[in-house]
């Protein structure tokens, strides 16, 4: 790598945050890097926060790109959406082909399929690479998921490798897929993530509504779980969370803080795929469903009125229900990963993304938000078995899911029993409950949708689909069957082979 | 309306069995009708059922449009997708502005939006119309949601009304809204029955696996049920099929059919839009996804043989459970209706559709799949309080509710104990009771948001948002907030008024 003071071996669009702070990561670890942002101020703070380090802001789009090594490497850490559309434009006067241009931000998959089809067409190398780790994760070490152009990768490997976390001395970042690969994965990371964050939220409803304990109590049983196998960094910053009083005051900040949950979209976005790959993810969906319904605040106070004359509390030996609770948040945290899992197994056969779910399991170890001790388990089940079908046929994660269901259930069963809402936890053993079901009763929903609406059904042990009039009064009506009608025997007349 | 033998008033694209049953349904009711279709065996269909009608079939498309009245009113019954528009393409150039398009089919719609926008541009009324009722309510009376030109819809109403299905002498349609407002209601109400066709299967597998008994026993569980308070469409055609035996056997057809769901995507688009509108629904949602799972039949063996060492089988009083279940089923029944009118609530204010909720309830009363004795308590609501927010607060429902509640509780938490399956029964109490809190534990997701992504919190009491660096070992990182940073005061310099 050269090392001219005027030249800069990497560049970064973008000087939020997370943009700074990936940039004073890697001239930590001795690249020479660049920065631009029209915010003069950004520059300031990257010049502050830099001193020392071989990094420099630029205001001016031209100056920075022609300060770069050619082939130039450059990442945008822009707000998704038609901004990144923007700078693209922007800077492609200014590129040279052969230029790498990465899309750090969290856009939607379908954005960066038709930006990498856009800019290879042009001679760019394109990829979009998710960046999991919030502010901190970006400065001493983020979790990435880079997809798109495999060369591409190749030139900026040693980069990424040197910035990212490390967990056993493996850093957190490897090839994905091709395409929007990266980013996909990253979404579906995020999915999981709004899942562990409703199961912690429902968590906290229990603990509080349920067992009635002060937030010292709650705060120790967040604590004593993120010391055994529920270790987590979503554990570890709730335990603190749970610690954090509000200035000047004597009760927690959290306290204080409105029950209105926002989101920026990427769990949604992983709930609208699944439906559109036809994988359920449940678990995920419900923590989307709860961030909406928190937002009507007015109306659920109405409701209150209307429907909750008492607090719902439960009546049991506590130690014997946290005990129960563990083993239930375990539970849980399993299916949101395996649903997660199962997902990006999907997404791979669908859109042909080649993943090695191993690999992003190992990568997730560290820097990532989702990261957490489990995730060991989940890297060694992939490890065994590469092309494993789900999580849930792992022979280890089977031992540990069948420790735990009784919990599950019992504290599932009690909550709703009591009238507590757990959704999510209510939505895990559904999904469980369901996919262990050799014969699930949707065999009825078969025949309703072919009696309305003659939409057909399948056999079992019989090839073809089947269409019947299915009351004595519509029997007149056979008659009327499309052309798909081709045979009609004896007794057998109503039930007929389709196309 | 002119009789001339030659000319017709309305002319149908697309004989299928609903194109066809729509044609003889407006023969029946004196109108002159005309249909297309390039299937030479749909034609003599048409003739066939048609015999001594004013309905004639034509497979040249210049002929038939020959041959309608100006202003022409025509509908397509085509597949929806890229069909509908290639019909349209070849059906402009013969049109004349003034001319009268009916999408009768269960587009999306935001394709109704695109193509109404086109359409009126080029002088054409477009209007996109849901149909509800099946092959049968095609024939015999179906509901129908007609949205866009209004213009368009006076010409309409009369033939519209005289084929509609009628309760107490209403018919069953009425003019919905705006742009793309009948497809949109449509695509809600398939919503609204694929939560419905969930929780009867749910129910089913209760009744099954829980309790033990027979399809016979079961069939009079459903059959007893339509004739008291939760009399339905779906219920009494699910009494027929537990009474439908095979052809030439001696146990149901229902027992042959396959258990994997099959889904055309209206249910799918109305959770997905949801979710963009930001309106939980987590009972449909639950639907989609149990569809979605039952496909996984190869897999759910390999679970049920790691996982399901027995079946779940409930340990109760079966009369005393049969009084709940049904009280549970009616709780469940009304959350499916509530959660599918909010969404038509929130649709109708952020897309301007100006719904009328209680019309809406009136026109499904009759000849669609949802109808039930209970929409006619939903119309009821909805006359006395035209913009109530939220069904759940109806003074008649919340009755109706917290009579039911019990049921549902001790049905869902004793299916949950044993591992019975009933995803969307608790995803309606699950619902229920986040809507019923007044506090939620949605404070501790804003806080983690906070604390690992710095995206801000807002506090009960106090305006403008805020940020926090939540831990010690933070703090210095606090003056690298970005220029939101405006005040630091004492101890509260960590929390900071955001822009």
């Amino acid at each position: 790598m050269s090392a001219k003071p005027t030249e800069y071996t990497f560049g970064m669009i973008g000087l939020g945050t997370m943009g700074r702070n990936l940039l004073l990561n890697m001239a930590d670890h001795d690249f020479a890097v660049a920065g631009y942002d029209k915010d003069a101020s950004k520059i300031q703070l990257l010049a502050d926060e830099g001193q020392g380090k071989r990094v420099q802001g630029f205001t001016a789009l031209p100056e920075f790109i022609q300060r770069l090594h050619v082939p130039r490497a450059i990442m945008m850490l822009v707000p998704a959406g038609v901004i990144v559309d923007s700078v693209i434009n922007e800077l492609l006067p200014l590129l040279t082909p052969g230029d790498i241009l990465i899309d750090g931000g969290n856009s939607h998959f379908t954005d960066t399929n038709r930006r990498a089809a856009d800019l290879e067409s042009k001679g760019f190398h394109f990829f979009g690479m998710g960046i999991s780790g919030g502010e901190e994760g970006a400065r001493r070490g983020p979790s990435m998921m880079p997809g798109g152009d495999k060369e591409a990768y190749q030139i900026m490997k040693p980069t990424l490798e040197a910035i990212a976390a490390r967990v056993d001395g493996v850093p957190c970042v490897t090839y994905i897929g091709p395409g929007a690969a990266g980013h996909f994965v990253k979404m579906v990371h995020n999915g999981i993530e709004y899942g562990l964050m409703q199961l912690i939220a429902e968590t906290y409803e229990i603990l509080k509504k349920g067992l009635g304990i002060d937030n010292e109590a709650i705060g120790k049983v967040f604590s004593s779980w993120n010391e055994g196998r529920l270790q987590s960094f979503l554990l570890d910053i709730t335990k603190d969370i749970f610690a954090f009083v509000a200035p000047n005051t004597d009760h927690l900040l959290l306290d204080d803080i409105k029950d209105e949950a926002r989101a920026k979209g990427t769990g949604k976005w992983t709930s609208q795929v699944a439906m559109d790959l036809e994988l359920p993810i449940p678990t995920i969906d419900s923590a989307v469903e709860m961030r909406d319904l928190s937002k009507y605040k007015a109306l659920r106070e109405k409701l209150a009125a209307l429907y909750s004359p008492e607090e719902p509390h439960l009546e049991v030996d506590k130690d014997a229900f946290l005990t129960s609770l563990e083993q239930a948040f375990y539970f849980n945290m399993i299916i949101s990963y395996a649903q997660g899992m199962h997902l990006l197994l999907k997404a791979s056969k669908d859109y042909e993304y080649g993943l090695q779910l191993g690999e992003i399991a190992k990568i997730w170890r560290g820097g990532c938000i989702i990261r957490s001790s489990f995730l060991n388990d989940i890297f060694n089940a992939y490890q065994q078995t590469p092309d494993l079908d789900h999580l849930l046929l792992d022979e280890r994660v089977k031992a540990l899911v069948t420790e735990a269901v009784p919990g599950a259930r019992a504290v599932v069963s009690q909550a709703i029993a009591v009238g507590l809402a757990v959704p999510a936890y209510a939505a895990s053993l559904g999904y469980f409950d369901a996919f262990r079901s050799a014969r699930m009763p949707s065999n009825l929903i078969q025949a309703q949708r072919d009696y309305f609406g003659a939409h057909t059904y399948e056999l079992v042990g019989h090839e073809g689909v089947f269409h019947t009039q299915w009351t004595p009064e519509h029997e007149d009506a056979a008659h009327k069957m499309d052309t798909h009608e081709t045979s009609s025997t004896g007794n057998e007349k109503k039930v007929i082979p389709n196309k």
